[in-house]
């Protein structure tokens, strides 16, 4: 029956993603933490009649966006290097500056930073692969994020582990420690095929196996990895990845800018999903990865931001246009990726990529009520002959007006509803002077 | 000596783009239309006691953007058709669309609804390609915005003209009636190489030289274009205008996605400009313009949005993050096009190809005082190591917060000043209900 503690959200369109049809005159009804029902607002008003209503007028609500891969605490170091060759820009600035300032406190901070952005562009889930996880996750469960940590895992020692052992120890800790909290869910983040050796790969996908634990691995993110594990190993990767038995449909391949038709074959074969990273693949110039090729495929592409230190920003509108403009150049095809095809890639396929599927991705009675607003009130978006549209070729984030996670309001009139926003800005500059200063 | 009248504007930083530098604890000094003065704030406010100071807080100034290629009045079309081959887009929706509905007042309508758009996202000055360009001119001219207007050439009939000789008369009239307008300028718009033949591009060419009109023509959009030009008459579209006589250093030839070295060479010879419209490229699958091949090249390179019909805004910060991007992943470098090159091509090199750099373009005593102001206030620019990464990689047009044109406050706090929003948005949906019910 309904009960009186239900909201009723009343707004000009709704895109559910569970067809290709847009509603209007309809409204969503939340109830606790999940979506109770869409149905005719005439409807709604009498069958919720005790309902709170929200009307949000000449606005759009579509299931929270996915942000399939980041590097959250990266935050901190927005800015600090650009414009470098990818090893210059490694080896000269991040892994320097990683290697003196992360700390538990640092990616706390970042994580905390990251997620302020990321609630604001109407990102309601996301996928970190950061040392330290257990103090991001402590603070995205604290800010009720959605969100997947893939504890890092890599052969030599950082601030954070010893070797592979170790850090493979540490994310089952980090595992056995969250798996029962409803928004935060920990994985294995091997690092790359040429960080991670066979043994303890192996071992991730027996423990993956044993603890329900998903995988996400850097795969694919130059033509450079590829070569010259051609060279060493007379193998690609995948080739590589595949023998040990690595692969499988809780598997996450980032960045995949290489893809050729052995490649495509082990993916779909074993139902890996591809998580594509278009801004900080050009930014880094990895190369392109052939999104429309691997969707043709039957492979599920999802979509990530990566980190703030190669992007430079964690608006997941801003990544799905230049996912949908890169996907039609890359494939010589203006109809290639087409708006709503690039929108379930920030939503739907990123639920399908994290194994959420049955959670969260669409708008539908039963799931968890992660929704956001897109304020049409604007002369960027005018006028208006088809919402889907412009929500990929004319919006960005500074568009999203409401966010609601697992049906508690994040994002109200575009402001953040639980964050102090001075404070966090003085946090990230305090960082920010000690850094540069270094 | 300084007078009752002048402005003071104090930011954070201040980017000249004068040299590589960024100015703090500096003011900048309007007085009438131009850049009187810009030195340190202290001084400033002695030697300026009377002016009224604005004070601009965790800001950021710096010239106004140029937007060098366009079809404003086409934001009414914005949406209409997306995700379609070129061909399909343009011969079954855009051109009877434009066949149907394009006319003086669809033109002032639509330019009106792109000039909020632009002024609100940072553009100062743009540059358009359309039908009735007295009427989009008009408004420019009422909303003090700067622009010039490349009035259209064609062989064949349109909505607008009968045949090229009916053009080239308009856009003189138009030139005529301008000519003494602080803002506005009539340059020629031969459409492309394809649709205008030998002799009135040779007496465009005439013309050009008797009244310092500029020119602006679609070239080497596609590699069709090109190989379809080989295949009728044996030379590329750049030989076939060079034999002619056609290029100089007031001629930009807008998106070459395709230039091999003989094309430069041309260019680089006779001073023209290229116009790069990364997202239009993109979309419509045009093809990628080589960059920073063309900068290496010693060619003078600016940025346009192209029309909203195929980007699908405006955006000249969401732009310039496309363009550096991109060319990158392009050029297969992380060090091409750096931040700084990238706004650049956003400032002054759009006002070297528009034939007014001693005006603006750059802020320098002396220039005309288009300025704009970007907020940092703003969790997706903190941390801040440096304004410039933050512009181009972090930033987008959401994020301006004033605009100055020729001293002229147009934006205040990120709202338009002189604009009924409420009633741009009724025409322009009045408009889109129209065009769709047809």
């Amino acid at each position: 029956m309904p009960t009186s503690n239900a909201t009723l959200i009343t707004p000009k369109w709704i895109l559910t993603l569970e067809n290709e049809h847009i509603l209007t005159n309809h409204s969503l009804v939340i109830e606790q933490d999940i979506i109770r029902d869409i149905l005719p607002s005439d409807d709604a008003r009498k069958q919720y009649a005790s309902a709170q209503e929200i009307t949000l007028e000449n606005q759009l609500i579509m299931p929270g966006l996915i942000n399939t891969h980041g590097h959250a605490a990266m935050n901190l170091f927005k800015g600090l290097a650009d414009d470098l060759p990818l090893m210059t820009w490694l080896e000269e600035h991040i892994w320097p500056a990683e290697g003196q300032w992360v700390s538990e406190q640092f990616v706390a901070d970042g994580t905390k930073l990251a997620i302020a952005e990321m609630l604001l562009s109407g990102t309601t889930c996301f996928s970190d692969m950061y040392f330290f996880p257990e103090a991001a996750a402590e603070k995205a469960a604290d800010h009720g994020i959605r969100a997947t940590f893939y504890s890092p895992i890599l052969d030599f020692p950082t601030p954070y582990g010893t070797d592979a052992d170790d850090y493979i120890e540490k994310s089952i800790q980090a595992h056995d420690r969250f798996k029962h909290h409803p928004l935060i869910d920990i994985g294995f983040g091997p690092h790359a095929p040429y960080t991670v050796s066979d043994e303890p790969l192996i071992k991730v996908r027996s423990l993956a196996d044993q603890l329900g634990m998903p995988i996400q691995i850097h795969l694919h993110e130059t033509a450079f990895e590829v070569q010259d594990a051609l060279d060493k190993t007379q193998q690609r990767p995948s080739e590589r990845l595949q023998k040990l038995g690595f692969f499988g449909p809780d598997v996450q391949a980032v960045h995949v800018t290489q893809a050729n038709d052995t490649d495509m074959t082990i993916f779909k074969e074993h139902g890996v999903h591809v998580i594509h990273c278009p801004e900080s693949n050009l930014k880094l110039a990895s190369g392109f990865c052939p999104v429309q090729a691997l969707k043709d495929k039957g492979i599920n592409v999802a979509l990530g931001t990566d980190g703030a230190a190669s992007n430079n920003d964690l608006d997941m509108l801003g990544e799905l246009h230049t996912a949908a403009l890169l996907a039609k150049g890359v494939s010589n095809d203006a109809s290639a990726l087409p708006a709503l095809e690039a929108i379930k890639m920030a939503t739907i396929n990123g639920a399908k990529a994290l194994g959420k599927e049955d959670l969260i991705g669409s708008l539908k009675p039963g799931k968890q009520a992660d929704i956001i607003s897109i304020d049409f009130n604007h002369i960027s978006l005018t006028p208006v002959y088809d919402p889907v549209s412009h929500l990929v070729y004319s919006a960005n984030g500074s568009r999203v007006d409401h966010v609601w996670i697992a049906g508690k309001l994040q994002v109200k009139n575009k402001q953040l509803c639980h964050f102090n926003i001075q404070q966090l800005q003085e946090t990230a500059e305090h960082w920010a002077n000690k850094i540069q200063a270094s």
